[in-house]
C-alpha cells in the first residue's frame, strides 16, 4: 500500500536486498505450462519425462555406403583374391522394398538404409571396386549416371566381421527408456533428441510476457527534440532489451506522463498482455511520484496477495521499489526507481529471478565470482547499505567504471559486472576480494 | 565442383579440420550494415563510432526530491534552528517555466527536474518539515492531496554545500564524447546510452538470415508415422535451434527427398531469403547422396567463388563436406553429412563461426577449456582424424557420454561440450588433460 502521505520520521523502516527478493520469489510462480511446437520451445523448460515411444535407430541400418553381405561369403577375401559376389540391387535409405541376400550374394546399400533380410554385415565401398572391375573405388557412381541401380557383380578386397559396419535397433535409445527429464532446458540438441523419437510438440512453461513501462513527464522519445528540462527515455529501452535476454517475450510501452489517471488506464489496458509488468520512475518520496499513487488504485484489493506495496531498501542504488501484484489474475508487477542505472540494477537483481520464476527455472540468477579489486583508492560505501558499483571483470580482477552515481549511464554502458559491497562494509581497499555479479 | 564419379583411390585427399574452416573464413564475409531501430539492433554489432550529441544530463538537475535553496540562507540551520524559507513553487521533472529562487526562497523540487535559477543547493525533503510545520518528515504530500503545489514556508534542518544532491550538466558524458566505438554488441545497458543520447536507430550488421534444409527420402516429420525403413528428420529442427542460438534469424525447411530436381528448386526457392544455406545429408559417397549431384548444378559457374567443393576431411564424425557459394549473390551453402551428431558438430565447427563471421564479430568460436578426462578406461580415436566426442564437463573433469558412434543422438542431448582428441594422438588415458569446447 502507498505510503505517499508524509509520516513522523523514525517509523522509516529500511528493507534488507534479500528479504525484499524472498518476498518476490515467494510470491511468483511459476507460468501454466502449454504444449508447444518443437522449435516454438526452444529455451524453454520441459514440464514431464518424455518416454521414447520407440527404439532408435527402428531397424538395424547400414553406416555406411557399401554392400551388404554374408560373413561366409567375404571370409578371407583380398585384393589379390577378392570374393566376387552378385549384386541383387539397390537399398536406398527410406526404401520399404527390400531384395533378399542369398549365398554368393550382395546388395548396394546407402548410409542409413535398412539391413536386408539374410545380409549379416557391411562392407564399405572402399573395399571393393564398385562393381566396375577395375581395382578399388573411392565412392558409388552417381544414380543419375547408373538410374538402373547396382547390377552384375561386386570384386569384395577385404572380410568383414558380423554386423560390421550394422547400426543395431535401439543401439541409440529403446523404447520405454527416458529421453529427457523435466525441467531439462530445451536447447538444440534436445530438440533435436526429440524430433529423433517424433515428438512434434512438448508441454512447457512458455515464456513469459513482460510489459515494460517507463514513468516521468520530462521523458521524451530519442529522435525527437529535447525541450528545456527534458531528458530521453532510456528505461524502456534497456529494460525490454534486458528481458529479452532474461528469456522474456518484452513490450516496450512508450514513457507515460506523470498523471495517475493515465498511468493507471495503461496499466491496466496492457495486463491483457502481461504476465508480468515493470514500471521505472514515481517511487520515490517526491510530489509527484504518482505510480505509488496510482498502483494503490488498481486491481483488486479484497482479493488477498492483491495490491502493491512501497518499500525503501537498504540497497544502493535503487533505494526506493514497489512490489505486488495488480488486476483480476494478480499479475505481478515490479515498480523500480527512475534513475537509469537504479532501474536497471534493480533488474538484474529483482526481475531476472522473477522472469526465471515464471520461466520454471531452477538457477534464476546471474553467476557470481569473486575477484580482486583493483583501484587507485578505496572504494567507499554507505553504512548500512548494500551497494553495487559498475565494473569491468577481466581474468579474476574487478575494477570499477564511474562513480556511485546512479544517473552514470555511460559508465553502465562499458560495465561488464557488478561490484557487491556489502552493507556492513564502508570501505574497500584495493586488492581486497569483493563478491561480483556476471552481467551478460 | 562434385566428385560423385568413382576415381582411383590414392588420390583421395583428406583435408584438414583447419584448412576447411580457414576456407570458408576466408570467404564468408559480414552482411552489409543496415540502419536499424534500437530494440531491433539487439544482439547487433556497431558499425560505426556513435558521438555524443549533446551532454547528459543536458542541464543541472536535482537528485533528490526536496528543496532548492541558496546556501546562505540554509547556513547553521538545525531542528532546533531552522532555516524558515519563502516556499516559490513546484519544479517537477520534465518542467520549462522555472521559478526564480531569490535570497529567502526556495522552490520544492523533485528528482530529475532542473535547478531553478538563483537556486545553488538542494536539501532532501527528509531535512526539512516539508513544509508542514510538525518537525521532519520522509516525503512530500502527494500531489492528488495538494494539486496547487507547495506555498507558504518551510522549515530547513540542515545546511547546504554548494552544488550539494545537484547532478551537473555534462557529469555524465559529455558532447563530442565518444559513447560508442565501431564493434560493440549491442546489450541492454549499450541501447541504454543510446536511447539516452537521443539515438533512435543505429547502423548494425543485421542478423543473418539462415535457410536449414536436411534431405533424405527416409525422413518423416515428428508425429507423422513411420514407415518400415523410415526415420525422424531431427537434423533441420536441431541446426534451427542452433542457428538461432548463434544469433542468426534461421528458417527450417522440411525434409526434402533424395532427388536432384526437387533439391535444386528447392534450393534455388529459397535462395531469396537466405544470407546462408545449410544443407544436412546426401554428401558422402553413396549412389543416392544427391546433394552433391544437385548443388554442382547450383548457380553461376562462370563466376570465379561461386559452386559448391565436396571434401573429406580428417575429423571424426563429420568427415564428408560440402562448401561454396551459390546463386546470382554468391550465397555461403555448407553441405554437412547426414547423421544427426555429424551434422551438430559440424555446424558447431564450422557453421557457427560463419553466422557469427556474417554478423561481423570478432570472437566466432566457442570458448574452448583445458579439462581433465575421467572416464573407465582409455579413448580410441582413429590415426590422422580430429576427433569429436560429446561429453559432460563439471569442476574441470570431462566425461565421455555416449560412444563415438554419430548416430547417438540421446547421448548428444546430455552432453555440454565436445572433447576434442587431436590428429595425431590414437589412444586418450584417464587423467589425461584434454581439450573441450564448451556448448550452449
Amino acid at each position: 500500500m502507498s505510503t505517499a502521505a508524509p509520516r513522523p520520521a523514525g517509523h522509516d523502516q529500511l528493507w534488507s536486498v534479500d528479504e525484499h527478493l524472498e518476498d518476490i520469489l515467494a510470491t511468483v510462480r511459476p507460468l501454466e505450462p502449454i504444449e508447444l511446437q518443437l522449435l516454438d520451445a526452444q529455451g524453454c523448460v520441459l514440464v514431464d519425462d518424455v518416454t521414447v515411444p520407440l527404439s532408435l535407430p527402428p531397424f538395424d541400418n547400414s553406416s555406411m555406403d557399401g554392400y551388404a553381405v554374408r560373413v561366409a561369403d567375404v571370409a578371407g577375401a583380398s585384393e589379390e583374391f577378392p570374393a566376387v559376389l552378385d549384386v541383387v540391387g539397390d537399398v536406398a535409405a527410406g526404401q520399404a522394398d527390400l531384395p533378399e541376400v542369398g549365398p554368393g550374394q550382395a546388395a548396394r546399400i546407402m548410409t542409413g538404409a535398412p539391413l536386408p533380410p539374410g545380409a549379416e554385415s557391411v562392407v564399405p565401398v572402399e573395399w571393393t571396386d564398385g562393381g566396375l572391375g577395375e581395382g578399388p573405388v573411392t565412392g558409388m557412381r552417381a544414380r543419375s549416371l547408373g538410374p538402373e541401380g547396382a547390377r552384375g557383380t561386386v570384386h569384395v578386397h577385404r572380410p568383414a566381421e558380423a554386423r560390421a559396419h550394422v547400426r543395431a535397433k535401439g543401439s541409440d535409445v529403446k523404447a520405454g527408456d527416458r529421453a529427457l527429464e523435466a525441467g531439462t532446458i530445451l536447447g538444440p540438441s534436445q530438440i533435436a533428441l526429440l524430433a529423433a523419437i517424433g515428438r512434434g510438440s512438448v508441454r512447457v512453461r512458455p515464456r513469459p510476457r513482460v510489459v515494460v513501462m517507463s514513468t516521468g513527464s520530462e521523458l521524451v522519445q530519442p529522435d525527437e527534440q529535447l525541450a528545456t528540462g527534458q531528458i530521453y527515455d532510456s528505461n524502456s529501452f534497456a529494460l525490454t532489451a534486458a528481458a529479452r535476454d532474461a528469456g522474456a517475450i518484452a513490450y516496450r510501452v512508450g514513457a507515460v506522463t506523470d498523471d495517475a489517471e493515465t498511468l493507471r488506464s495503461t496499466i491496466e489496458d496492457q495486463l491483457v498482455r502481461a504476465d508480468l509488468m515493470v514500471t521505472t520512475g514515481g517511487v520515490s518520496v517526491g510530489a509527484y511520484d504518482v505510480v505509488k499513487e496510482a498502483l494503490s488504485h488498481v486491481g483488486d484489493e479484497d482479493e488477498a496477495g492483491s495490491g502493491i506495496e512501497f518499500r525503501k531498501l537498504a540497497m544502493q542504488p535503487g533505494k526506493p521499489q514497489g512490489f505486488g501484484s495488480i488486476g483480476p489474475d494478480h499479475t505481478p508487477l515490479l515498480a523500480l526507481p527512475g534513475n537509469p542505472v537504479s532501474s536497471y540494477v534493480s533488474f538484474e537483481i529483482f526481475v531476472r529471478p522473477a522472469i526465471r520464476t515464471l520461466m520454471g527455472l531452477e538457477d534464476v540468477h546471474r553467476p557470481r565470482e569473486r575477484a580482486t579489486l583493483t583501484a587507485d583508492k578505496a572504494l567507499t560505501s554507505p553504512k548500512g547499505r548494500r551497494q553495487f558499483l559498475r565494473g569491468t571483470l577481466a581474468g579474476g580482477e574487478v575494477a570499477p567504471v564511474g562513480g556511485a552515481g546512479s544517473h552514470l549511464i555511460a559508465a553502465l554502458a562499458h560495465a561488464n559486472a557488478l561490484i557487491v559491497v556489502p552493507e556492513d562494509t564502508e570501505s574497500v581497499e584495493p586488492g581486497t576480494e569483493v563478491e561480483v555479479v556476471l552481467l551478460g
